[in-house]
């Protein structure tokens, strides 16, 4: 049994690589205002998030513990992670929405420049014009950090990959399940419904993600939700994941034939199983995003052209690389990232298939547990 | 039964609306990027929001149609709704991710100034470095959009009112069969993933956010999530959700005693009850956001240091006014708010109760439905 939460070396050992990294960039401080990066290093969880009425800040100094200047509503959660020094002021106050607070808080913890990420995947979480209000009160220069909380967060510890297996094998068990949930004539937004509550009933703290769909030759597009159409025999469902343990994520489809499949959905699936085969191999230590992409872009017959053929994945559904023939990020071992092959089967009409593996010293582990034949639900 | 979708009729009243409004503001357009204010003015409707990877971008010009700029990855989902002119690119592109797309397209359908959603509640939703290389690449000027999205959004047509309302009523058949999940000895991390299951069993597309808490004077706060303490006679268990039907929620919550409750909840309870009748009562045209929380507080005890005691709800979790002492937000008909009293029992314990309402003409409509006595579960 995986254990909720970490121990308080977990986030120990975050802050000083993080420490390190703002001491080698020059940064006196980090501002952070998201939920995964605010998680990442106070371990604070909840889907409070969900409302976008209040703006939460997370001070990572260059030396000494993390502040967090939070709307008070989170002051009794904060305090039970392992973060000491909570200051909070009564959100929603549209008129100062704890601008001064954090200003005053940062001036005083921060020595030198505060970097805030801003590069790909970021956004900052506060109003523009609070961000406005904010830089014209502090008195420390901000700038970019340095990629320093991607970078932290992209490789990932064995606990947090235990966290994430622990999120793939309750989603293989709902998958395992989906004969119970989908048959011919079952409207594909019952299939969702349903599907969502396997996943909860078999482990899942909540579902913030579930896409897919349904067509005799695939689907137009992988970020669709349900419609009322009933599955025909002959389509080919598709069910992909992100479902939830703990703070994080499995990521992970898989394809059901609604009676016999079309024999070009079975190649296809064969291919498919093949190219993330491929993918497997090439994810090596020392090899490139780009290296995996080719190797199952070669297989699926696209080439330089496919998209983007998987990504990372922890503490979000998306985070880090992107298996594209542009990115050049060398793979390192504790890496998470998922396979994602797609093949076009008709004109609109794609098929695609995802796993999820763990970049290890040799051979990737495989978390979520591999695919093989189309199964027939019938 | 409530249909799934809009009329384009809807989507028209929307635009001419916002045309309307950024004619008097002087906007040649406004520039949206996060999840409500894009769906509000297409009916894109997704959950691949979840992946930050991306960025998304509607422009609504100050005459003609929408235009959207969009990843790749969303041309045929958007493809189905009223919106015609979509321009992709495929994203993610780290090294220009829509940005020239973005600013030729701005710079073409623009006329004028445009407007970026900067007050409360808002945020930009792209990596901060790419809206600098943004800024230095179009023509136009950027400001606030001068509370114009929020300010249409506040304000709920009546087909959105019946999606809240059929949310609403997916919830409350899910709150009766609470007594299914929850009794003593269950543990409150597996009545989380129970109630989540009814809900779509009942109905909802998915669930987004459940909170609650549970202990013999109630809870620390309304926003953590479930730990696997188990139920224990003598508790107060509380459960609030905001799930989802057709991209619009429910907020409310509701109270169960675990065997016979201490007289002190069953007290504080009632007074809850009767708080929300008089928020119910002072909710009329012409009131404001603060006269409804004062006639709350002044029954809850806490008077004008009650912090929020309601907001608004739709397409978001909260979204819009805040029932504060602060808040002077004028009330109109096709408002959706909350009701949201709390008791402080103990130290460090409270009790909260919530219910929905729209704001009519005269005495506000309930969508929830109203609860009364405290059901007791054994």
């Amino acid at each position: 049994m995986t254990a909720r939460g970490f121990e308080r070396s977990e986030y120990e050992g975050r802050l000083a690589r993080a420490q390190a990294l703002m001491d080698a960039a020059g940064l006196g401080a980090l501002l952070l205002t998201t939920e995964p990066e605010i998680r990442y290093f106070t371990g604070f969880l909840t889907r409070f998030w969900e409302s976008p009425s209040r703006p939460w800040f997370l001070i990572v100094p260059a030396s000494g513990q993390p502040v967090a200047v939070i709307p008070s509503i989170g002051a009794a959660l904060m305090a039970k992670t392992w973060i000491s020094d909570i200051r909070t002021w009564p959100a929603p106050r549209p008129e100062d929405d704890g601008i001064s607070l954090l200003a005053a808080t940062l001036d005083e913890v921060a020595d030198g420049p505060v970097g805030i990420p801003s590069g790909p995947e970021t956004f900052l979480r506060m109003p523009q014009a609070d961000f406005a209000r904010f830089q014209a009160k502090t008195a420390r220069s901000l700038r970019d950090d340095a990629g320093i909380t991607a970078q932290l967060r992209a490789v990932k510890s064995d606990v947090e990959i235990a966290k994430i297996g622990h999120a793939c094998e309750i989603a293989a068990r709902a998958f395992a399940r989906v004969p119970e949930i989908a048959a011919p004539g079952v409207p594909l937004s019952r299939v969702f419904r349903g599907f969502q509550a396997l996943l909860l009933d078999e482990g899942a703290d909540w579902v913030p993600y579930l896409a897919g769909g349904a067509g005799p030759l695939g689907y137009a597009d992988v970020i669709s939700p349900a419609d009322d159409t009933p599955l025909a025999r002959g389509d080919v469902l598709m069910l992909d994941t992100g479902a939830v343990w703990d703070g994080y994520f499995c990521d992970y489809d898989r394809n059901f034939a609604i009676g016999a499949p079309d024999p070009r959905v079975s190649a296809s699936h064969t291919r498919l199983i093949e190219a993330a085969q491929a993918g497997l191999e090439a994810a090596r230590p020392g090899a490139m995003a780009c290296d995996v992409h080719r190797a199952m872009a070669d297989i699926c017959g696209a080439g330089e052209g496919a998209g983007r053929l998987g990504h990372g994945l922890g503490m979000q559904l998306t985070e880090g690389l992107s298996l594209t023939a542009q990115d050049r990020t060398e793979l390192v071992p504790g890496m998470v990232i998922t396979l994602e092959p797609g093949i076009d089967t008709a004109d609109g009409c794609i098929l695609v298939h995802e796993e999820n593996i763990v970049i290890r010293p040799g051979r990737a582990e495989i978390l979520s547990p591999w695919a093989d034949a189309l199964p027939v639900l019938d």
